[in-house]
């Protein structure tokens, strides 16, 4: 079980947009060069921000991404769910009323199977934990490792 | 992102040799037409539980598959890790590092990248409410549902 690496480039391109925004949008190229991505797959994961709200694309020569609401405002929970999509990671087949198991009694099936409502106890508290933690959550603790990092990226997008 | 459904079959399959536990081993086809499941990739499953010590395998013609501990002492945590390998679900590949961001000083890298923490920390929840659960809390949640439950296996067992 593996989340895309997209879901990195998605959470970093987010913190950069986080830093630049007093400077305006940031266009796709720059955001890839910033890390030596490929342009065209880092822009399909922008568009998958941009369909959930969590970026904006604005159009024009001036033109590029910019978030769409404060930092403090998108969790991790938003963008990997963003890219990733909504679905849980285990997914019940209902293999319990299929083969010589098929005679369980409709009584049985109006609850979920326990083994989905087990794994579906660790998804919530997954999901839970994600959904605790912003984006600003994230800008700041990168910044006490490193208190510059906020100014890097500045001095990088006014230098390029 | 998405668990296999081998995970799914291996928890049922456990299920089941917990239920008939005091029946002997069970054979793979026997596991198989249980759920109408394709004996050769359940197998499959069933060696990558031997290999975490899950399940035994004994040979010869009365053979087949038992559980290798008690249920009380089997978590959903040791079978989705059997069925999907160790590794964690996000994969830090230090984009940080890269590109023009590659100026990042030394200092900042001996610590893990603050997005990688993030994922971890959600990762984590993950996987203790996983560890808290064990095989014998989902067959309690099964014949609490259906409290006949462990009867119709021993059945199905005795009559196959």
């Amino acid at each position: 079980m593996r989340m895309s690496e997209g879901v990195e480039w998605a959470v970093h391109s987010c913190l950069i947009l986080a830093w630049v925004e007093d400077r305006g949008p940031v266009p796709t190229a720059r955001l890839a060069s910033r890390y030596d991505l490929p342009a065209p797959y880092l822009n399909k994961q922008l568009q998958a921000l941009g369909r959930a709200g969590i970026v904006t694309s604005i159009p024009g020569p001036k033109g590029g991404f910019r978030l769409a609401r404060r930092p403090e405002r998108i969790t991790m929970m938003d963008i990997v769910a963003a890219i990733e999509g909504p679905d849980e990671a285990f997914r019940c087949t209902e293999i319990r009323q299929r083969g010589s198991a098929g005679d369980i009694t409709m009584r049985a099936l109006r609850r979920p199977c326990s083994v989905a409502s087990a794994m579906r106890t660790a998804e919530l508290a997954w999901r839970r934990a994600l959904a605790a933690q912003t984006l600003a959550d994230v800008m700041t603790e990168t910044e006490r490792q490193l208190p510059e990092a906020g100014d890097r990226v500045r001095r990088w997008f006014d230098r390029s």
